[in-house]
């Protein structure tokens, strides 16, 4: 059956690097087809095989080893370098940090511990740390000046850093968890895992988390994460080449982003399996879990804290827990949820006034949120320190070995004034984080959370223990014995930020493991998983879905979420019908050229002829365009040249095509050669099909399971549409839309916030911000 | 198009459930078909939605929050359920135990702790306590004596479970987790999961545990929860007649037989996650989650240790971990490997060898085992005492507030004694694992393997000791400080258990938080991982898959691990082609009769006409078989009776069917009524169905990600083949034993034991043990 001059077997369909790299240039803000990613990955993979069968030499056994091997070093290359990374920007982040407050008289390059290294006073400073208060001569610690010094220093940090950003790279503004989920999804963004990007999101993120706005490095850890597993596994052939391999390295990466920020590597990987992945077989497990050791590894050597421990916030109680404290688990897990479901509510509608009236103040925006957060903070104990630091601080037990007294928590006398604090701290810093959260510098969400959480708990831990100092005979502190304490105030700070963490990204077993990794803890499992269910509870009855997915719905990403939907619908209601189809011979160029000019789509269906609409198969737009500037440039192809579509003999004994028309049998003279067109290897003989009958929801799961950029749909032998992720997700915003009109009025109308989520599907699709305009034409 | 007298609207084909059960009895070792199962879920859950939108009535109202409440409720019930049985089990074993030792003589019901209650002296026992040697006025502790009783006991224990275990319920015998594996994958297999199982696996657990046999009761634990988690949900409709919604259940239950069995919520949710189920969204994590949790709770609060405590093991040293202690990680991470491979590779042998020759003496062969293990286990103190509770003797350090000496563990005198006590320990016991696993009483292999990790590690861990302290100055050891404690042989015991554990179930994300959640530490977290990730490399060089995957294969269940297989080879390669259909119009009742004699196919493409091959569909032989019957029976049937498979209109525009022979016109005929069975209700209109061209790979994530239970194959609009699980299990043991047949006598044959594996899948298809007879005919 070979009938074309320069036929091509099946094996070197593998498309060449040359043809790659040409097709990726039109492959921004695209969806990836998984399945002929793993093909081509398969047929390298066999023909790599086949190599080693015929020659038995030293080399080609040493070429699949080398094969088998490169997966680890590249995992271990990542993971050291994410541990490098994330160690620099913790020492960089530090000396900032402590240049708000004064600085080294010995040397302006080290921070507070550095310069006082051996010679530190109790409360950490020394002679050579000199505050800011002091050269100016107006005595040894004015409060004023030092409060102005800060203000300045945080401002100005700010500044700089939405500059960074701004100028240099705008994709390292925001966490960047809701692009990296849509991108391990099959979403491609040009650059955004970019080493312009990593620089600028380093640098920035550590003068953001300095500058003391109410923001987290967790999210853009995560970022640099993948970051760095991007442009390190480029390197590698293999990688550059396969989106399924990079997609692997990506997971990889987010988990030893995640571990690196709160030295929890088992929590990393449970972080990349519950909340960043769309597809998670126990082989990414493994590599995770290998990426996030190196990592947690390398930043454990590096040491940046000098605690030499990876425990963050080591606690060292272990008294029992009784069970009257379930009720307040209760409370706090409520609490937790609400936190969750405000934050999201009204973050999301800072994030809509910022679309639409700060686009060009990005700058300004971010220096004024650091002064008025610097404003406020500062005379507030709890929200002037470093949020981590603070957090140490509120988890631990005031008896016992390390029972110093913090800033007064563990005063009996100071009881009243310590829950005004702590209650004001929650709520500012609540206030700071809905504000601060998506401003234009690197900004995670999960530290704020965790620490506003942590305020909120252990402010009511310290009521109820004032209660039942109070009324120790009060029959819910019947089971307390008497000259032991009975409250652990920490505890509840510990439930508390777990259960603020939980309520804003909707994670429920890696904020256990990450809660446990943190404290070095698991006494407290049974309470922390109590809280966690009633926060999901109680935040999902306000609306399903984490802050990540609200912005991946805001930003109209092509994302089907993890949820399961019940439309009951066959895909035929859904479909686009009479699709723009190829026909397998007979087309001439203009024909072709003119489609371009009419449609934006980014493939066709390859029919046998417009009567039949038999499926040949399916080709893409990108490969057509490449395919006709290249037959334009070699071989003069006019506007007359015909056009080949069918495909070539793949020597399975399938039959590829089934009858030849009339029409087509001129291709067959010699001389016609070099006037056709071949897009024949080209064509993907194996697109997806499901017959129209088939229901939407099966359609949704083949996309999310197995990842076609496209299905086709067929019916009685013949092609009758074609459905993409886009069509799913404007149907879905249909539906939500007409649900919402027909539930006004009725009795549930109160909970109007419930249905708030709903019309973010609908706003994608009805607003055309000039970001998203080029979304809507994508397939 | 409503041609037919009886037509049926597509929401009422639902199949009601008289038919359901009628299809179910032909159903044991058969796959499910997920798809279908979601497809009528969608239909049940649209049909309660649209009456809710029809009656906005308060009842319609109650149904909604009832449907969605259910899941909770059944999973909550599901889980006490869980915990209660898990309780009573520990109850029991205990008394068991402690009955081949002696018995109270205040209340022969009374295990020792709590015959002693209170009145306990320094080794556990007292007065009332009655060792078998008293009554036989042969003095107070004689230990011959002593040994015999033990001997008698365990032998009559392991023999009376055999007994049970074989005359009342079969599949209560081995560990169940294959089986489970497979079921959650969606194959059916009757009585598995039942009451009388639940029973009989209980009370034969406590029996073998008693017993002394090296076996574990985590595998069995799980099976008893997924048992419970069957006949609780089966008292509900909606679980009953939906198979997709009790594989959740099935999950959750899982993730709770392992949280009872190790006191590890979060272990037991990520085991299920990672070993247990093919399919583990986000939803069915909360489920478990949930579950776990509730079972957890009702454990700890019927506190059968009288403990208090969850966790099992508590260890309270938190020293730092040397640098050149990685060493040591690194050999017992080998040791990990080496023994998974070992213990794998021998089991398999006693599989056979046990098939083969010693089927029909179950009874006797526990009993000899037990006699065997007590006779050689007694005089060693490490095999006498129960593993739990040696594996908590092991994992403590000698130093700090509980370093109480352990049978001389902490001497510095019994050294060499104790080194040796160990080996033996290791040795013995793991020959005993290999020969008691996989005999016919209810056995897991957890705390075997974690118990012979632990004499290892311990020992490892004790020469280290001694060898530092015999050469201090040694490069290696430079690192220690003088006069504290450098090496801590507890930590090397909670290594080599961890390691043991998953080289032999290849597991390792789970088996650390296991561990963390056994001895509530989380700081030795780096040394873990490194040792998991080098048993995890070494097990696997000696062949993939944990013990499970291996008895799967062995069993030759339709299961598709999650490996992933690179083949290179299209499906046309493997389908069936030319199969057996039915023609949507014009057969005769004879015809199909034929057919159904002649096969043994489990349902058949349904096509237009045999020219044109153009799908209509897909039939169920037992759907077909019911029809029949009923047919047969009500409308009295005969050989010529017509058959119409045509599908009826689904409303949706689509067209169902193209066009009519001639020959099927006279059905319209209103006097041929009753002449024709009329099976078009029960064609599935929605076959999955993939072109010749698509890669075997592909279609193996179908089954996978999507699962149903054929796929045809179709071409330029016409059916050619068609293929099932079973078709792609055979393909792979056709190329695994050709590529054995290739590797003998190559460089590498002398690794024969790393390609051991791949004749297990041979096997399967070559052999034909009765009990698998009936799977050779399936689909």
């Amino acid at each position: 059956m070979s009938r074309h001059g320069h036929t091509r077997s099946a094996s070197s369909q593998i498309i060449d690097e040359d043809l790659q790299k040409a097709i990726q240039r039109y492959e921004d803000f695209t969806t990836t087809d998984w399945v002929k990613d793993a093909v081509h990955e398969r047929q390298r993979k066999s023909a790599l095989q086949s190599m080693n069968k015929n020659s038995d030499s030293w080399r080609s056994w040493w070429a699949l080893t080398f094969e088998s091997a490169q997966t680890w070093i590249v995992i271990s290359l990542v993971g050291a370098t994410i541990g490098l990374n994330s160690a620099l920007i913790a020492i960089i982040t530090d000396w900032l940090s402590d240049i708000k407050m004064g600085y080294c008289s010995t040397g302006w390059w080290l921070n507070q511990k550095f310069c006082c290294w051996g010679i530190e006073e109790h409360d950490g400073t020394c002679e050579y740390w000199t505050n800011w208060s002091e050269p100016l001569a107006l005595g040894r610690d004015v409060f004023v000046v030092k409060w102005i010094f800060y203000i300045a220093w945080a401002t100005c940090f700010a500044g700089t850093c939405a500059f960074l950003v701004k100028h240099f790279a705008p994709y390292a503004a925001g966490s960047g968890i809701s692009e990296i989920k849509c991108i391990l999804a099959g979403f491609t963004m040009k650059g955004f895992l970019g080493g312009w990007t990593l620089l600028m999101k380093s640098v920035g993120l550590a003068l953001a988390v300095a500058s003391n706005l109410s923001i987290g490095k967790e999210g853009p850890s995560v970022h640099m994460a993948c970051c760095v597993g991007h442009v390190v596994s480029r390197l590698f052939a293999n990688y550059r080449q396969n989106k399924a391999k990079m997609r692997e390295i990506l997971s990889a990466s987010s988990a030893a982003g995640v571990a690196v920020a709160f030295g929890s590597p088992i929590g990393g990987v449970l972080f990349s399996l519950e909340e960043m992945s769309a597809n998670f077989p126990n082989k990414t497990m493994l590599r995770s879990f290998f990426c996030a050791l190196i990592a947690t590894m390398v930043l454990q050597a590096m040491n940046p804290f000098r605690t030499g421990k990876l425990v963050m916030f080591q606690v060292t109680y272990d008294r029992d827990w009784h069970f009257f404290e379930y009720v307040f688990t209760v409370i706090i897990g409520i609490f937790g949820g609400l936190y969750g479901a405000f934050v999201i509510k009204f973050n999301m509608k800072v994030v809509e006034y910022r679309k639409k009236y700060l686009k060009d103040y990005a700058i300004a925006e971010a220096a004024v949120l650091a002064l008025v957060t610097a404003i406020i903070a500062y005379p507030n104990v709890f929200l002037r320190i470093d949020m981590t630091e603070i957090m140490g601080i509120l988890f631990r037990e005031c008896e016992g070995p390390e029972g110093e007294d913090y800033y007064g928590l563990c005063q009996q006398s100071e009881v009243g004034r310590m829950i005004t604090l702590l209650l004001f701290a929650t709520i500012l810093r609540t206030v700071g984080t809905i504000f601060s959260y998506g401003c234009k510098v690197p900004c995670g969400i999960f530290v704020p959370s965790m620490a506003i959480g942590a305020t909120f708990g252990r402010m009511l831990g310290l009521i109820a223990k004032s209660w039942q100092s109070a009324y120790p005979d009060f029959f819910l502190f019947a089971s307390c014995q008497p000259d032991v304490p009975c409250i652990t105030p920490g505890t509840y700070a510990f439930l508390g930020a777990a259960a603020a963490l939980c309520g804003v990204m909707r994670i429920t077993v890696s904020v256990v493991v990450i809660m446990f990794e943190l404290t070095g803890r698991v006494t407290y499992i049974l309470p922390s998983m109590i809280t966690l269910i009633v926060t999901k509870a109680t935040a999902d009855w306000f609306g399903k879905g984490g802050i990540a997915d609200r912005y991946i719905q805001v930003n109209g990403y092509p994302f089907l979420d993890k949820e399961e939907h019940s439309f009951g619908v066959p895909v035929s209601h859904v479909m686009r019908r009479d699709p723009v189809v190829m026909t397998a011979s007979g087309m001439k160029l203009h024909e072709i050229e003119t489609i371009f000019h009419d449609t934006q789509f980014k493939g066709f269906p390859v029919v046998q002829d417009k009567t039949s609409m038999t499926l040949v198969g399916y080709i893409g737009r990108s490969e057509m365009l490449y395919l006709i500037e290249k037959a334009k440039r070699i071989n003069r192809a006019h506007s007359d040249t015909k056009c080949d579509f069918r495909p070539v003999d793949d020597d399975n004994g399938v039959e590829v095509i089934a009858s030849y028309s009339e029409e087509t049998q001129d291709f067959d003279e010699p001389n016609s050669e070099t006037e056709v067109i071949n897009f024949g290897p080209y064509v993907d003989q194996t697109p997806i099909t499901v017959r129209p009958q088939f229901y939407l929801e099966t359609v949704m799961d083949l996309f999310k399971k197995i990842g076609p950029r496209i299905i086709l749909i067929e019916n009685l032998g013949k092609v009758v549409g074609l459905i993409t992720v886009k069509d799913v997700l404007r149907y879905i915003a249909q539906i939500e839309r007409r649900d919402q009109k027909s539930d006004q009025g009725s009795w549930n109308s109160w909970l109007e916030q419930r249905n708030w989520h709903l019309s973010s599907y609908t706003r994608v699709f009805s607003r055309d911000s000039e970001e998203n305009h080029e979304l809507q034409q994508q397939t």
